[in-house]
């Protein structure tokens, strides 16, 4: 007889000998140098960031309670949303509960069966399940190759079309061409939504990003959505965007109106990091030095921001780099297929403001070990 | 010439037409008795709550920093997941971001093309949009209609089934026939999703929800999803399930893989909460008791946990109806087309362990006055 979990085994031994299996350790951060983590400018356990969670735990209590729209909508959001507004020179912020969920916001109210989507091959999960959830048709596009994305659009038939990309790529690290894009949309009456997470806080002036470097935040096809949970240290999610489109997302989104509102503790880090982040410009500084330190050893471009890829050999020798560097004290992450489009393995390896010489030092002699096993 | 915005801008005029526009406002608690949230327990301000919340921003600090697979997973998260295992009984618990991306990662994870889900009209907009996510063919039934279940299954042709209910429904508030939806299930050789986002805290032994009371934890077909946002007052989703869905969720659910680990002051209120359920079983007796004086003036049956559905004649009487308790200091919700399914359209109103005899009072007259635009 077969029981109903039985698939679900099947596919557990399949994943066993195929070497893929997933587990969830705990990561103790004494003596290890954690470049897998996003923690970019080294905000979670600063103080001031500490101190704004526990005040707004303590003023608001410990969840929102309630959807945004019904009790759920807290001064500490309204105060997050004015300081996002400040920081990146948005026209407007909608605060979400993850950056995931902004994404399947945006998408889902802004693509429908009525629209052309095309997204870059390279895009996060969350924008590409948005996209799913939204029915539109989606035609993926070559990363970063923009007249594929011009070749996409001219081919649309449906009365609408939103472009799709991020403005650092979370995997790969590399930066979209931010004003093309923008301008390609523009003339395309296309809507162009770029994912900011790895971005805010990281570039442009102030760690605005790269719609705000670029100074294109008064077109108003461009929605960028982004986390709290990388430069920012906290969780949640947001969408910067026109008015009307915050309006829109307001009456529409689902992941917005029935989910709970963010947690007091969260906004409040994250709008303590934003003043962190406004005091102390060498924070990204810092970073980029890191990063280029980084880049160094491992012999690629310095990259935009704080992520950068490496390629190696096989999905083998990329879990080989993982552990041996995790057995000496440094974390990094990989990425393998089915996660890559292309069918690559890489390791992905973030630079950290928080970082001394010394963790440095120590990375880079453990990182130098595995090159060999590269592309 | 068409702007890319238009159709977003038509929209908003045809809901300003009709009025039906959702709006932001921020929700003082001070001289407001609180009858739309969903903090069953009053746990929000507790101060061990707070304290747990606390307690974890500073040891933890302010964010998970990277996916519970990265670097993501903290000791506040397996501390956790043991506390809701002890709590319910279930055989494995797994933290995630919130309730929205649980059921997310719960259907699209045990749902496929070859997959027939019978889901309940009722369901949460996050079920509805987990299925969707999942490819899966969706045949609707009618509320809490176990012969209607059984015939869909019954026509099935894909290989694998999931129904998927609410234990208690979130608007409706009515509790799912959960030992007969378990047997029924079992015995198509289905799966069943049962959501307790309104019943965890509230109901069962010690608030460990229906499945629990009814000692069908051991039943391996049964997945539970859950939130930390509603009675243990804090952000974040869960599911309750066999070990190996489990282990299945962590190596294939997006909503997951993909997310930031949930924030360790919310873990850490969620954990302190528990800590309380677990030492005051009169909170949940209060609640149960303040519902049913709540029902008694309402001319509705005392309802299973905290939600009270009352059905309005229309949609302006329900919108007036919110209006004038609004005005008199008690906040209630309202449900009008086309969040609900059947075109009704309803007042939600929620007991609380928290209200004292004098904001029942209050409450009471109030409502009183609103009874004549019931149906
Ligand atoms: C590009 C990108 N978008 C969205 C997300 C999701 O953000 P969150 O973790 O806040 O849900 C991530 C990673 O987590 C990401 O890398
Ligand atoms: C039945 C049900 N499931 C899931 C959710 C989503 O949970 P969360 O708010 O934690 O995302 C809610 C409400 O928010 C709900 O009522």
């Amino acid at each position: 007889m077969t029981g109903p979990l039985d698939w679900i085994r099947d596919a557990a031994a399949a994943r066993e000998d195929a070497g893929l299996v997933r587990r969830l350790s705990v990561t103790k951060s004494a003596d290890v140098v954690d470049l897998a983590g996003n923690d970019y400018l080294g905000l979670r356990h600063h103080p001031a960031v500490v101190a704004g969670a526990v005040a707004a735990a303590e003023t608001y209590g410990t969840g929102a309670g309630a959807s945004r729209l019904v009790t759920g909508t807290l001064d500490i959001h309204d105060e997050l949303e004015a300081a996002l507004v400040a920081l990146t020179g948005a026209p407007s912020a909608l605060v979400l509960s993850s950056g995931y969920t902004a994404n399947l916001a945006a998408l889902t109210t802004l693509a429908d069966a009525g629209t052309l989507v095309v997204s870059d091959e390279h895009a996060h999960a969350s924008l590409i399940d948005g996209c799913r959830l939204s029915r539109a048709a989606v035609s993926v596009a070559r990363h970063n190759d923009l007249e594929h994305v011009a070749e996409l659009l001219s081919r649309r038939d449906t009365p609408r079309a939103v472009v799709v990309a991020e403005s650092i790529y979370s995997v790969l690290g590399d930066a979209a061409p931010v004003e093309d894009l923008v301008a390609l949309t523009e003339e395309a009456g296309a809507l162009l939504v770029l994912d900011e997470a790895h971005a805010l806080g990281v570039v442009g002036p102030g760690g605005a990003g790269l719609v705000a470097r670029a100074g294109l935040y008064d077109a108003e096809h461009v929605v960028v959505t982004c986390t709290l949970s990388k430069s920012l240290a906290a969780q949640g999610g947001l969408v910067l965007a026109h008015p009307d489109v915050r309006e829109h997302l307001v009456n529409t989104a689902r992941p917005f109106i029935y989910d709970t509102g963010l947690a007091p503790a969260s906004a409040g880090a994250a709008l303590a990091a934003i003043g962190v982040l406004r005091d102390h410009p060498e924070l990204a500084a810092r970073l980029h030095a890191n990063a280029t330190r980084l880049a160094e050893t491992l012999g690629v471009d310095a990259p935009e921001g704080a992520v950068m890829s490496v390629e190696m050999a096989g999905p083998h020798e990329t879990v080989e780099a993982v552990e041996q560097a995790r057995a000496q004290g440094v974390r990094i992450g990989a990425f393998r297929p089915p996660s890559t489009p292309d069918g690559s393995s890489r390791l992905r390896l973030t630079a950290h403001a928080d970082h001394t010489a010394h963790d440095l030092d120590r990375a880079c002699a453990v990182l130098a070990g595995l090159l060999p096993a590269r592309v």
